[in-house]
């Protein structure tokens, strides 16, 4: 078993690098705002080389500014057995989404440790690099790096999406630098191989809560693919230009973001637009400019598919006959990802692990069964590590559903029944 | 007859201050982001105060930063026949709005210098500040002031609606104290009355250029407010958030305006949204707070309330009724402006003189009648001024009916002509 009061000690006390939008009274209840590479996010990054090290632990950076922490196991000539999620956060996160993953991670560590337990091969744990996409707008694209889906170059150059105030956009490569989390060591799955890749996170979604249930084994995620649109009109004033002679940027904009929620509706799938920016921005002149996002999901890599093409075609007619005078759309792929199966092994580590935990619980909940298997609607760094080595993930708990909101919200009893999950599965999976 | 030469040169030498948007090879295709109270206004501004004092003209600045030029008449004891304008622009903004009736006022006056013309009153020039409300989003607010439309301290208090990068949003007061343009005399009628005010602007739409035209007389201008919509939702993740357990900020925003242009066409009026801004704004997170702005004309004050009135039950209903778990929406009003009728007695002056002005014209165009009444759909500080002093306004001719755009155009001919005509109605205005 881990140590359930420093799991959620250690949690709460890295949550204070980058702690914002407090919700509640206590202390710990505030959300996040530690974006990718921040000065934050630097912090955190010290403090856990600090802790590694603490443990007799070797650190290495990658080139993406992906951190591994390596404990020695009886061969170390074989690839470790990692444990992975990542410590940013979106700009009004939570404490638990990613955070959780990397402190479970360090806290089997620090209990293999203390019990002095020698694993056959090496165990570790990675913290990716800008998981979230909130900064740069490119998700979980360390660890697509690493499995090689994504060209170096490409991640390195890719901007922030919201420059801080008074600054030019900076990219990833130069905001690693500036933190000090450039390194040597190619982010390469070749370079650094791994026996397998564990990840927990909390469910983001309210089945767990729902049914009474402890944990979630994950089987997969679906797929999703995010667009920049660039809508295109013509500026002109507001109260001299008729509404028939207009190319309003805006208005139209507006009506493909209803025309792509009636798509995700026919299709039973996800449509999100959440950046929306329009130019130049004043109230009596028509928008010349506007830029928006597009999040498209859906389990099946057809349906998906299918979604975006009917939102292409309605963008085409609002943009061609329902905009008076015309607007011209422009589509940019920000980042497309496959429907994801994890691997089957992994999986039924976790099964045996979540047993044993679930045991404690099942006497109280009448033999109920306290785990089930589950899908993943986000994306995930396991999404990545799947494609490279054998990968699947257990989801907390989480308080309604929410997350990507700062009252985001895993019990200390569901964070640590997560972390004994996976302290046993890791454990089970390196003695196979 | 003024002289059109230095008129022109004048024009584009001040547009030196500000310019912006190139869109064509001449160095005077440009547009202008001179935005008010910025250095460019400030240098303006400074270059204006020279060239009044060159004419032997007394200058005051008051509270709200208006310049007032006068040049003595016979008796100085009864008020000024005023010509006034703005030189503040749009962020894309062009050459000639505001700008043109400011430098033909100018021009009107060198006019009167040079041929030594003793007029029977006073006759002088106003720069109004932050006409276009596009910095500090109350237009022609500083007119209003001057009229007692709106209290001193509300227009102080006024912030900018798009901070430099870096800085917090200053206050209009804030910024004619930085550029040294906070006067010490009250912006106020009874302070410094007015005798009447004109004012030459370009008509911003296309009536007089399709008519084969050289002049508008301005009857009197349609309603317009200007609103702020707030709506509140919740973020949340937009992989994991099923769709009817959602309240999404951004998606209602959308379909209210939608809505609005629905509402638009109903009444035959004119709702317009310029400015759109959703927070957080992160690909993967719906946005809890959307902010937009309503710009909303009619001719009637009457249509306009009902077409407003509209928007809000639409609104009402997308908030209630059409997102899923519900968003709220708040409004808060910008700006009233009631439809103004222009003096009858102004209008007969500007009449007298376009008739001798377009006489010019009227052999090579068969002695066709060159001017034409107009109702303006722009808010001008001649709606404004009207409530404290007979008023009315002169149009020129504006290619494609363009302006709020870099490539808003009035050619030289109709910029010299306009200036003609305005010269006239001055010294006739100021005879009778
Ligand atoms: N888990 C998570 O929020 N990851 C971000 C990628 C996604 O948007 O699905
Ligand atoms: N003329 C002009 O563009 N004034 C700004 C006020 C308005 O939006 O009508």
């Amino acid at each position: 078993r881990v140590n359930g009061t420093r799991l959620m000690e250690t949690l709460h006390s890295t949550c204070e690098f980058g702690k914002a939008h407090p919700w509640g009274t206590h202390e710990t209840e505030t959300g996040m705002a530690r974006l990718a590479l921040n000065d934050d996010d630097k912090r955190v990054r010290h403090w856990l080389i600090e802790q590694a090290k603490a443990l007799g632990c070797k650190v290495t950076v990658d080139q993406m500014g992906n951190m591994f922490v390596f404990r020695p196991g009886k061969n170390n000539t074989i690839p470790p057995v990692m444990m992975g999620s990542h410590l940013d956060t979106q700009p009004t996160g939570g404490r638990y989404d990613g955070i959780l993953g990397v402190i479970a991670g360090l806290e089997v560590l620090r209990t293999l440790h203390e019990h002095d337990h020698q694993t056959e091969g090496p165990v570790g744990l990675v913290n990716w690099t800008n998981e979230e996409g909130a900064r740069f707008p490119m998700v979980t694209v360390s660890s697509a790096v690493w499995a090689g889906e994504i060209p170096l170059e490409t991640a390195w150059n890719c901007k922030e999406v919201t420059p801080t105030a008074g600054q030019k956009p900076q990219t990833l490569k130069q905001e690693l630098e500036r933190i000090g989390f450039l390194g040597e060591v190619p982010a390469s799955y070749t370079v650094q191989p791994m026996a397998a890749h564990f990840e927990i996170h909390i469910e983001q979604g309210p089945i767990l809560e729902d049914g009474g249930l402890k944990v979630g084994i994950v089987t997969g995620a679906q797929a999703y693919n995010w667009y920049e649109i660039e809508v295109k009109g013509r500026d002109s004033h507001a109260g001299t230009t008729p509404l028939s002679a207009r190319r309003d940027a805006l208005l139209a904009a507006a009506k493909m973001i209803v025309e792509s929620n009636k798509a995700a509706k026919e299709f039973s799938g996800l449509v999100t637009t959440g950046i929306f920016r329009a130019e130049p921005g004043s109230v009596n002149t028509m928008a010349h400019t506007v830029r928006f996002t597009l999040d498209a999901r859906h389990p099946s890599d057809e349906q998906l598919a299918k979604m975006v093409s009917r939102c292409r075609e309605l963008f085409e007619k609002v943009a061609k006959e329902e905009s008076e005078r015309g607007v011209e759309v422009k589509w940019t792929t920000l980042t497309e990802n496959m429907a994801v199966q994890f691997d089957k092994g992994c999986i039924a580590a976790i099964e045996e692990s979540a047993d044993e935990v679930c045991a404690r619980f099942e006497e109280a909940a009448g033999g109920r069964k306290l785990w089930t298997h589950l899908t993943s609607g986000a994306g995930h760094d396991s999404c990545n590590a799947s494609k490279r080595c054998p990968s699947a993930m257990i989801f907390a708990v989480t308080r309604e559903g929410m997350s990507h909101t700062p009252d985001e919200y895993c019990s200390p009893e569901d964070c640590i029944t997560s972390a004994d999950v996976l302290l046993g599965a890791v454990v089970r999976y390196d003695k196979a």
